[in-house]
Protein backbone atom coordinates (compact mmCIF):
# COMPACT_ATOMS: atom_id res chain seq x y z
CA UNK A 1 0.00 0.00 0.00
CA UNK A 2 1.29 3.39 -1.14
CA UNK A 3 1.65 6.49 1.37
CA UNK A 4 0.91 9.77 0.41
CA UNK A 5 2.03 12.60 2.82
CA UNK A 6 1.57 16.47 2.05
CA UNK A 7 4.28 18.97 3.53
CA UNK A 8 2.98 22.47 3.49
CA UNK A 9 6.27 24.09 3.66
CA UNK A 10 9.55 23.57 3.86
CA UNK A 11 10.10 24.35 6.81
CA UNK A 12 8.15 21.01 8.00
CA UNK A 13 10.11 18.72 6.05
CA UNK A 14 12.09 17.15 9.04
CA UNK A 15 8.74 15.43 9.71
CA UNK A 16 8.69 13.51 7.26
CA UNK A 17 10.94 10.34 5.83
CA UNK A 18 11.72 10.86 2.37
CA UNK A 19 14.16 8.34 2.09
CA UNK A 20 13.23 5.62 -0.46
CA UNK A 21 10.47 8.15 -1.46
CA UNK A 22 9.28 9.31 -4.98
CA UNK A 23 9.31 13.28 -3.94
CA UNK A 24 7.27 15.76 -5.95
CA UNK A 25 8.71 19.56 -5.31
CA UNK A 26 5.96 21.84 -5.65
CA UNK A 27 6.68 25.53 -6.69
CA UNK A 28 3.46 26.27 -9.02
CA UNK A 29 3.70 29.87 -9.57
CA UNK A 30 6.16 29.59 -11.31
CA UNK A 31 9.58 27.90 -11.20
CA UNK A 32 8.42 23.91 -11.46
CA UNK A 33 5.62 25.15 -13.70
CA UNK A 34 8.80 26.65 -15.78
CA UNK A 35 10.81 23.65 -15.33
CA UNK A 36 8.24 21.49 -16.47
CA UNK A 37 7.86 23.70 -19.59
CA UNK A 38 11.28 24.24 -20.77
CA UNK A 39 12.00 20.46 -20.42
CA UNK A 40 8.82 19.25 -22.57
CA UNK A 41 10.13 22.74 -24.58
CA UNK A 42 13.04 20.44 -25.53
CA UNK A 43 15.79 21.96 -22.87
CA UNK A 44 18.42 19.04 -22.30
CA UNK A 45 17.98 19.82 -18.43
CA UNK A 46 17.04 22.69 -15.89
CA UNK A 47 19.87 22.45 -12.63
CA UNK A 48 18.50 24.23 -9.43
CA UNK A 49 20.78 26.35 -8.40
CA UNK A 50 20.79 28.09 -4.61
CA UNK A 51 22.39 31.54 -5.45
CA UNK A 52 22.15 34.42 -7.67
CA UNK A 53 26.32 33.89 -7.85
CA UNK A 54 26.64 30.12 -8.43
CA UNK A 55 23.52 30.83 -11.61
CA UNK A 56 26.11 33.11 -13.39
CA UNK A 57 28.85 30.98 -12.80
CA UNK A 58 27.21 28.50 -15.34
CA UNK A 59 27.56 30.57 -18.10
CA UNK A 60 30.76 29.61 -18.98
CA UNK A 61 29.93 25.94 -18.45
CA UNK A 62 27.54 26.81 -21.74
CA UNK A 63 24.03 27.05 -19.84
CA UNK A 64 21.84 29.51 -20.18
CA UNK A 65 21.32 31.14 -16.37
CA UNK A 66 17.77 32.27 -15.56
CA UNK A 67 17.36 33.74 -12.01
CA UNK A 68 14.30 35.61 -9.91
CA UNK A 69 14.14 36.80 -6.75
CA UNK A 70 10.79 38.27 -5.16
CA UNK A 71 8.69 37.21 -8.27
CA UNK A 72 10.98 39.65 -10.79
CA UNK A 73 13.61 38.80 -12.88
CA UNK A 74 17.09 39.24 -11.92
CA UNK A 75 19.35 41.71 -13.87
CA UNK A 76 22.49 39.74 -16.11
CA UNK A 77 20.43 36.47 -16.65
CA UNK A 78 19.78 35.34 -19.84
CA UNK A 79 16.21 34.30 -18.62
CA UNK A 80 13.93 35.10 -15.36
CA UNK A 81 11.49 32.67 -14.34
CA UNK A 82 8.63 32.72 -16.69
CA UNK A 83 7.50 29.62 -19.01
CA UNK A 84 7.10 31.81 -21.67
CA UNK A 85 10.46 32.65 -22.05
CA UNK A 86 11.18 29.10 -22.51
CA UNK A 87 8.90 28.31 -25.71
CA UNK A 88 9.43 29.07 -29.50
CA UNK A 89 12.84 27.51 -29.45
CA UNK A 90 14.18 29.63 -27.11
CA UNK A 91 15.53 26.78 -24.86
CA UNK A 92 16.18 23.93 -27.19
CA UNK A 93 18.42 21.37 -26.97
CA UNK A 94 19.98 24.05 -24.25
CA UNK A 95 20.58 23.95 -20.09
CA UNK A 96 19.37 25.69 -18.02
CA UNK A 97 20.70 27.09 -14.85
CA UNK A 98 17.91 28.57 -12.54
CA UNK A 99 17.38 29.89 -9.31
CA UNK A 100 14.05 31.39 -7.90
CA UNK A 101 13.03 32.39 -4.26
CA UNK A 102 11.29 29.39 -3.26
CA UNK A 103 11.10 26.26 -5.62
CA UNK A 104 15.09 25.80 -6.86
CA UNK A 105 15.78 25.96 -3.15
CA UNK A 106 13.28 22.74 -2.26
CA UNK A 107 14.77 21.01 -5.19
CA UNK A 108 18.42 21.47 -3.63
CA UNK A 109 16.84 20.75 -0.20
CA UNK A 110 15.72 17.17 -1.16
CA UNK A 111 18.55 16.18 -4.03
CA UNK A 112 20.71 14.23 -1.33
CA UNK A 113 18.27 13.14 0.92
CA UNK A 114 17.74 9.88 -0.34
CA UNK A 115 14.47 10.14 -1.99
CA UNK A 116 13.67 7.73 -4.97
CA UNK A 117 13.14 9.92 -7.57
CA UNK A 118 12.80 14.30 -6.98
CA UNK A 119 10.00 15.26 -9.58
CA UNK A 120 9.20 19.06 -10.97
CA UNK A 121 5.08 18.80 -10.06
CA UNK A 122 2.65 21.38 -12.26
CA UNK A 123 -0.80 21.36 -13.26
CA UNK A 124 0.41 21.38 -17.06
CA UNK A 125 1.51 17.36 -16.31
CA UNK A 126 -0.89 16.34 -13.30
CA UNK A 127 -2.12 13.31 -15.34
CA UNK A 128 1.33 12.02 -16.52
CA UNK A 129 2.76 12.62 -13.21
CA UNK A 130 -0.03 10.94 -11.04
CA UNK A 131 0.40 8.06 -14.28
CA UNK A 132 4.28 7.80 -13.52
CA UNK A 133 3.80 7.85 -9.54
CA UNK A 134 1.41 4.97 -9.87
CA UNK A 135 3.02 2.68 -12.25
CA UNK A 136 6.50 3.53 -10.01
CA UNK A 137 4.63 2.36 -6.98
CA UNK A 138 6.91 4.25 -4.10
CA UNK A 139 5.42 6.08 -1.45
CA UNK A 140 5.09 9.68 -2.20
CA UNK A 141 5.62 13.00 -0.26
CA UNK A 142 4.45 16.34 -2.34
CA UNK A 143 6.54 18.98 -1.09
CA UNK A 144 4.90 22.54 -1.05
CA UNK A 145 7.74 25.15 -1.76
CA UNK A 146 5.45 27.82 -0.17
CA UNK A 147 6.71 31.58 -0.66
CA UNK A 148 9.58 31.95 1.72
CA UNK A 149 8.59 28.82 4.05
CA UNK A 150 4.93 29.87 4.64
CA UNK A 151 1.99 28.21 3.69
CA UNK A 152 0.69 28.70 -0.09
CA UNK A 153 -2.27 28.03 -1.42
CA UNK A 154 -1.56 27.72 -5.07
CA UNK A 155 1.17 24.60 -4.00
CA UNK A 156 -1.42 22.96 -1.55
CA UNK A 157 -4.22 23.06 -4.37
CA UNK A 158 -1.89 21.08 -6.63
CA UNK A 159 -0.58 18.42 -3.87
CA UNK A 160 -4.49 18.14 -3.50
CA UNK A 161 -5.01 17.84 -6.90
CA UNK A 162 -2.27 15.21 -7.43
CA UNK A 163 -3.12 13.45 -3.40
CA UNK A 164 -6.31 12.80 -5.03
CA UNK A 165 -5.69 11.50 -8.17
CA UNK A 166 -3.45 9.00 -7.07
CA UNK A 167 -6.17 7.87 -4.15
CA UNK A 168 -8.34 6.73 -7.20
CA UNK A 169 -5.76 5.41 -8.94
CA UNK A 170 -3.84 3.29 -6.41
CA UNK A 171 -3.67 1.45 -3.31
CA UNK A 172 -3.06 3.83 -1.03
CA UNK A 173 -3.24 4.65 2.69
CA UNK A 174 -3.80 8.81 3.52
CA UNK A 175 -3.14 8.86 6.81
CA UNK A 176 -1.95 12.61 6.39
CA UNK A 177 -4.21 15.52 7.76
CA UNK A 178 -2.44 17.58 5.37
CA UNK A 179 -3.17 16.01 2.24
CA UNK A 180 -6.82 15.33 3.57
CA UNK A 181 -7.14 19.05 3.68
CA UNK A 182 -5.42 19.41 0.23
CA UNK A 183 -7.43 16.92 -1.53
CA UNK A 184 -11.30 19.20 -0.23
CA UNK A 185 -9.13 22.47 -0.95
CA UNK A 186 -9.32 21.29 -4.32
CA UNK A 187 -12.23 19.91 -5.01
CA UNK A 188 -13.62 23.01 -3.59
CA UNK A 189 -11.58 24.94 -6.05
CA UNK A 190 -11.28 23.02 -9.12
CA UNK A 191 -14.10 24.34 -11.00
CA UNK A 192 -12.03 27.44 -11.77
CA UNK A 193 -8.63 27.53 -10.09
CA UNK A 194 -7.99 31.37 -11.50
CA UNK A 195 -10.81 32.89 -10.00
CA UNK A 196 -10.23 30.79 -6.85
CA UNK A 197 -6.89 31.99 -6.25
CA UNK A 198 -7.54 35.81 -6.88
CA UNK A 199 -7.68 35.83 -3.46
CA UNK A 200 -4.35 34.56 -2.55
CA UNK A 201 -1.46 36.54 -1.46
CA UNK A 202 1.22 35.17 -4.26
CA UNK A 203 -1.52 35.88 -6.97
CA UNK A 204 -1.75 39.03 -5.63
CA UNK A 205 2.24 39.76 -5.70
CA UNK A 206 2.54 38.35 -9.18
CA UNK A 207 -0.86 40.27 -10.37
CA UNK A 208 1.25 43.27 -9.70
CA UNK A 209 4.15 42.52 -11.56
CA UNK A 210 2.32 41.63 -14.17
CA UNK A 211 2.55 38.17 -14.12
CA UNK A 212 -1.19 37.36 -15.18
CA UNK A 213 -0.65 35.82 -17.78
CA UNK A 214 1.73 33.10 -16.78
CA UNK A 215 -0.46 32.39 -13.57
CA UNK A 216 -3.00 31.41 -16.29
CA UNK A 217 -0.88 29.19 -18.15
CA UNK A 218 0.44 27.74 -14.90
CA UNK A 219 -3.32 26.62 -13.92
CA UNK A 220 -3.96 24.39 -16.94
CA UNK A 221 -4.71 21.20 -16.06
CA UNK A 222 -2.51 18.40 -18.23
CA UNK A 223 -1.74 19.91 -21.39
CA UNK A 224 1.49 17.72 -21.81
CA UNK A 225 2.76 14.48 -20.98
CA UNK A 226 6.78 15.13 -20.39
CA UNK A 227 8.38 14.37 -16.70
CA UNK A 228 11.00 16.34 -14.93
CA UNK A 229 13.21 14.45 -12.82
CA UNK A 230 16.64 14.89 -11.47
CA UNK A 231 19.04 12.70 -12.81
CA UNK A 232 22.78 12.89 -12.15
CA UNK A 233 21.89 16.33 -10.40
CA UNK A 234 19.90 17.68 -12.94
CA UNK A 235 16.01 17.91 -14.02
CA UNK A 236 15.71 16.19 -17.07
CA UNK A 237 13.20 14.26 -19.53
CA UNK A 238 12.10 11.29 -17.13
CA UNK B 1 -8.28 47.60 10.38
CA UNK B 2 -7.06 44.52 11.61
CA UNK B 3 -4.66 41.65 10.49
CA UNK B 4 -5.46 38.36 11.47
CA UNK B 5 -2.67 35.54 10.70
CA UNK B 6 -3.42 31.47 10.95
CA UNK B 7 0.19 29.93 11.72
CA UNK B 8 -0.99 25.92 11.12
CA UNK B 9 2.21 24.69 13.17
CA UNK B 10 4.29 25.78 15.67
CA UNK B 11 7.04 25.36 13.49
CA UNK B 12 6.32 27.70 11.72
CA UNK B 13 5.76 30.19 14.42
CA UNK B 14 9.41 32.25 13.56
CA UNK B 15 7.70 33.60 10.50
CA UNK B 16 4.86 35.67 12.36
CA UNK B 17 5.31 38.37 14.39
CA UNK B 18 3.21 38.61 17.60
CA UNK B 19 4.65 41.34 19.63
CA UNK B 20 1.29 43.47 20.47
CA UNK B 21 -1.31 40.71 18.76
CA UNK B 22 -3.38 38.72 20.65
CA UNK B 23 -2.62 35.39 20.39
CA UNK B 24 -4.76 32.31 20.42
CA UNK B 25 -3.68 29.45 21.24
CA UNK B 26 -5.47 26.46 19.90
CA UNK B 27 -5.42 22.25 20.56
CA UNK B 28 -9.03 21.60 20.24
CA UNK B 29 -8.22 18.13 20.96
CA UNK B 30 -8.21 18.42 23.63
CA UNK B 31 -5.56 20.75 26.05
CA UNK B 32 -7.06 24.34 24.90
CA UNK B 33 -10.94 23.21 25.43
CA UNK B 34 -9.99 21.72 28.44
CA UNK B 35 -8.19 24.77 29.85
CA UNK B 36 -11.48 26.87 29.16
CA UNK B 37 -13.87 24.21 30.74
CA UNK B 38 -11.73 24.53 34.03
CA UNK B 39 -11.79 28.02 33.95
CA UNK B 40 -15.43 28.01 33.44
CA UNK B 41 -15.97 25.12 35.88
CA UNK B 42 -14.46 27.75 38.34
CA UNK B 43 -10.64 26.47 38.60
CA UNK B 44 -8.40 29.97 40.21
CA UNK B 45 -5.81 29.00 37.09
CA UNK B 46 -4.41 26.13 34.39
CA UNK B 47 -0.78 26.96 34.75
CA UNK B 48 0.40 25.16 31.16
CA UNK B 49 3.72 23.44 32.11
CA UNK B 50 6.49 21.58 29.97
CA UNK B 51 7.30 18.61 31.79
CA UNK B 52 6.07 16.49 33.97
CA UNK B 53 8.36 16.86 36.49
CA UNK B 54 7.52 19.84 36.69
CA UNK B 55 3.88 19.62 37.06
CA UNK B 56 4.57 17.34 39.63
CA UNK B 57 6.55 19.91 41.41
CA UNK B 58 3.41 22.02 41.97
CA UNK B 59 1.76 19.62 44.20
CA UNK B 60 4.01 20.78 47.17
CA UNK B 61 2.05 24.62 46.28
CA UNK B 62 -0.90 22.87 46.24
CA UNK B 63 -1.96 22.93 42.58
CA UNK B 64 -3.76 19.80 41.39
CA UNK B 65 -1.20 18.28 39.08
CA UNK B 66 -2.47 16.95 35.15
CA UNK B 67 -0.31 15.30 32.46
CA UNK B 68 -1.19 14.04 29.12
CA UNK B 69 0.92 12.16 26.61
CA UNK B 70 0.21 10.72 23.57
CA UNK B 71 -3.60 10.97 24.24
CA UNK B 72 -3.47 9.19 27.74
CA UNK B 73 -2.79 10.05 31.15
CA UNK B 74 0.38 10.13 32.75
CA UNK B 75 0.85 7.84 36.20
CA UNK B 76 0.88 9.60 39.14
CA UNK B 77 -0.83 12.76 38.25
CA UNK B 78 -4.07 14.29 40.40
CA UNK B 79 -5.56 15.04 36.12
CA UNK B 80 -5.39 13.88 32.62
CA UNK B 81 -6.23 16.10 29.62
CA UNK B 82 -10.20 15.28 29.34
CA UNK B 83 -12.69 18.13 30.00
CA UNK B 84 -14.57 15.70 31.90
CA UNK B 85 -12.32 15.36 34.76
CA UNK B 86 -12.97 19.62 35.43
CA UNK B 87 -16.70 19.18 35.86
CA UNK B 88 -19.15 18.54 39.13
CA UNK B 89 -16.79 20.86 40.92
CA UNK B 90 -13.61 18.83 40.99
CA UNK B 91 -11.42 21.83 39.94
CA UNK B 92 -13.50 25.22 41.38
CA UNK B 93 -11.19 27.31 43.68
CA UNK B 94 -8.19 25.12 42.13
CA UNK B 95 -4.88 26.04 40.77
CA UNK B 96 -3.81 23.62 38.18
CA UNK B 97 -0.51 22.31 36.63
CA UNK B 98 -1.17 21.15 33.35
CA UNK B 99 1.12 19.63 30.89
CA UNK B 100 0.27 17.87 27.69
CA UNK B 101 1.83 16.71 24.21
CA UNK B 102 1.34 19.92 22.03
CA UNK B 103 -1.14 22.44 23.52
CA UNK B 104 0.68 23.46 26.48
CA UNK B 105 3.55 23.71 25.17
CA UNK B 106 2.85 26.13 21.99
CA UNK B 107 1.49 28.71 25.49
CA UNK B 108 4.74 28.27 27.13
CA UNK B 109 6.28 29.26 23.97
CA UNK B 110 4.54 32.14 23.27
CA UNK B 111 4.10 33.29 27.27
CA UNK B 112 7.21 35.50 27.12
CA UNK B 113 7.38 36.24 23.37
CA UNK B 114 5.61 40.33 23.87
CA UNK B 115 2.02 39.33 23.19
CA UNK B 116 -0.71 41.46 23.68
CA UNK B 117 -2.90 38.62 25.47
CA UNK B 118 -1.91 34.82 24.95
CA UNK B 119 -5.88 33.17 25.19
CA UNK B 120 -6.75 29.50 25.10
CA UNK B 121 -9.08 28.90 22.01
CA UNK B 122 -11.75 26.20 22.01
CA UNK B 123 -15.14 25.87 20.14
CA UNK B 124 -17.18 25.80 23.51
CA UNK B 125 -16.24 29.51 23.90
CA UNK B 126 -15.80 30.83 19.96
CA UNK B 127 -18.82 33.49 19.93
CA UNK B 128 -17.46 34.84 22.93
CA UNK B 129 -13.86 34.28 21.97
CA UNK B 130 -14.86 36.55 18.30
CA UNK B 131 -17.04 39.11 20.54
CA UNK B 132 -13.54 39.87 23.11
CA UNK B 133 -10.91 40.18 19.97
CA UNK B 134 -13.31 42.33 18.14
CA UNK B 135 -14.43 44.69 21.39
CA UNK B 136 -10.23 44.52 22.01
CA UNK B 137 -9.33 45.22 18.42
CA UNK B 138 -5.51 44.01 18.50
CA UNK B 139 -4.36 42.30 15.67
CA UNK B 140 -4.83 38.42 16.05
CA UNK B 141 -2.26 35.91 15.38
CA UNK B 142 -4.22 32.24 15.38
CA UNK B 143 -1.43 29.34 16.53
CA UNK B 144 -2.44 25.97 15.83
CA UNK B 145 -1.07 23.31 18.26
CA UNK B 146 -0.78 20.53 15.52
CA UNK B 147 0.48 17.30 16.54
CA UNK B 148 4.17 17.31 17.26
CA UNK B 149 5.02 20.17 14.98
CA UNK B 150 2.61 18.33 12.26
CA UNK B 151 -0.40 20.38 10.50
CA UNK B 152 -4.09 18.82 12.06
CA UNK B 153 -7.58 19.16 10.55
CA UNK B 154 -9.17 20.46 13.85
CA UNK B 155 -7.01 23.18 15.01
CA UNK B 156 -6.98 24.49 11.32
CA UNK B 157 -11.08 24.38 11.49
CA UNK B 158 -11.27 26.40 14.49
CA UNK B 159 -8.88 28.77 13.38
CA UNK B 160 -11.46 29.00 10.34
CA UNK B 161 -14.05 29.18 12.45
CA UNK B 162 -12.55 32.20 14.57
CA UNK B 163 -11.02 33.54 11.51
CA UNK B 164 -14.55 33.68 9.70
CA UNK B 165 -16.47 35.11 12.38
CA UNK B 166 -13.78 37.97 13.00
CA UNK B 167 -14.01 38.95 9.42
CA UNK B 168 -17.74 39.29 9.45
CA UNK B 169 -17.46 41.28 12.54
CA UNK B 170 -14.32 43.78 12.02
CA UNK B 171 -12.65 45.91 9.43
CA UNK B 172 -9.98 43.75 9.11
CA UNK B 173 -7.70 42.46 6.38
CA UNK B 174 -7.00 38.79 5.73
CA UNK B 175 -3.16 38.59 3.76
CA UNK B 176 -2.70 35.30 4.99
CA UNK B 177 -3.20 32.49 2.74
CA UNK B 178 -3.14 29.69 5.61
CA UNK B 179 -6.48 31.87 6.74
CA UNK B 180 -8.68 31.83 3.77
CA UNK B 181 -7.89 28.10 3.50
CA UNK B 182 -8.84 27.38 7.24
CA UNK B 183 -11.72 29.54 6.39
CA UNK B 184 -13.08 27.80 3.27
CA UNK B 185 -11.86 24.25 5.43
CA UNK B 186 -14.59 25.17 8.19
CA UNK B 187 -17.28 26.50 5.74
CA UNK B 188 -16.88 23.18 4.14
CA UNK B 189 -16.90 21.18 7.62
CA UNK B 190 -19.55 23.08 10.41
CA UNK B 191 -22.86 21.00 9.05
CA UNK B 192 -21.29 18.28 11.01
CA UNK B 193 -17.54 19.02 12.53
CA UNK B 194 -17.81 15.38 14.04
CA UNK B 195 -19.08 13.55 10.69
CA UNK B 196 -15.73 15.52 8.88
CA UNK B 197 -13.15 15.00 11.81
CA UNK B 198 -13.71 11.46 12.08
CA UNK B 199 -10.63 11.09 8.91
CA UNK B 200 -8.62 12.91 10.76
CA UNK B 201 -5.53 11.41 12.38
CA UNK B 202 -6.04 12.59 15.70
CA UNK B 203 -9.68 11.56 15.96
CA UNK B 204 -8.30 8.25 14.79
CA UNK B 205 -5.64 8.06 17.82
CA UNK B 206 -8.26 8.86 20.16
CA UNK B 207 -10.75 7.05 19.28
CA UNK B 208 -8.28 4.07 19.88
CA UNK B 209 -7.86 5.27 23.15
CA UNK B 210 -11.79 5.51 23.91
CA UNK B 211 -12.00 9.33 24.16
CA UNK B 212 -14.69 9.84 21.37
CA UNK B 213 -16.91 11.14 24.24
CA UNK B 214 -14.60 14.03 25.08
CA UNK B 215 -13.96 14.83 21.30
CA UNK B 216 -17.70 15.23 20.70
CA UNK B 217 -17.87 17.62 24.09
CA UNK B 218 -14.82 19.79 22.89
CA UNK B 219 -16.39 19.35 19.28
CA UNK B 220 -19.46 21.94 20.69
CA UNK B 221 -20.21 25.34 19.43
CA UNK B 222 -20.05 28.38 21.49
CA UNK B 223 -21.90 26.40 24.54
CA UNK B 224 -20.26 29.44 27.27
CA UNK B 225 -19.14 32.43 27.51
CA UNK B 226 -15.99 32.30 29.65
CA UNK B 227 -12.37 33.46 28.38
CA UNK B 228 -9.34 31.87 29.36
CA UNK B 229 -6.22 34.06 28.91
CA UNK B 230 -2.96 33.83 30.49
CA UNK B 231 -2.37 36.51 33.48
CA UNK B 232 0.64 36.79 35.46
CA UNK B 233 1.50 33.29 33.86
CA UNK B 234 -1.27 31.51 34.59
CA UNK B 235 -4.82 30.58 32.57
CA UNK B 236 -7.55 32.71 34.27
CA UNK B 237 -11.07 33.98 33.65
CA UNK B 238 -10.58 36.98 31.52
Amino acid sequence: MISIEVVLSPALLHLSNIRGANVVVIDILRATSTICTAIHEGAESVMAVGSTDSALGFADKGYLTAAERDGVKVQGFDLGNSPFECMNGSVTGRKIALTTTNGTKCIEAVANDGARHVLSGSFLNLEALAAWLTKDGSDVVLLCAGWKDSFNLEDTLFAGALAGLLQKKTDCEIDCDAALMAIDLYNLAKADLVAYLKKSSHYKRLSHLDHEEDMVYCLQHSVFQTIAGLVDGEMKKM
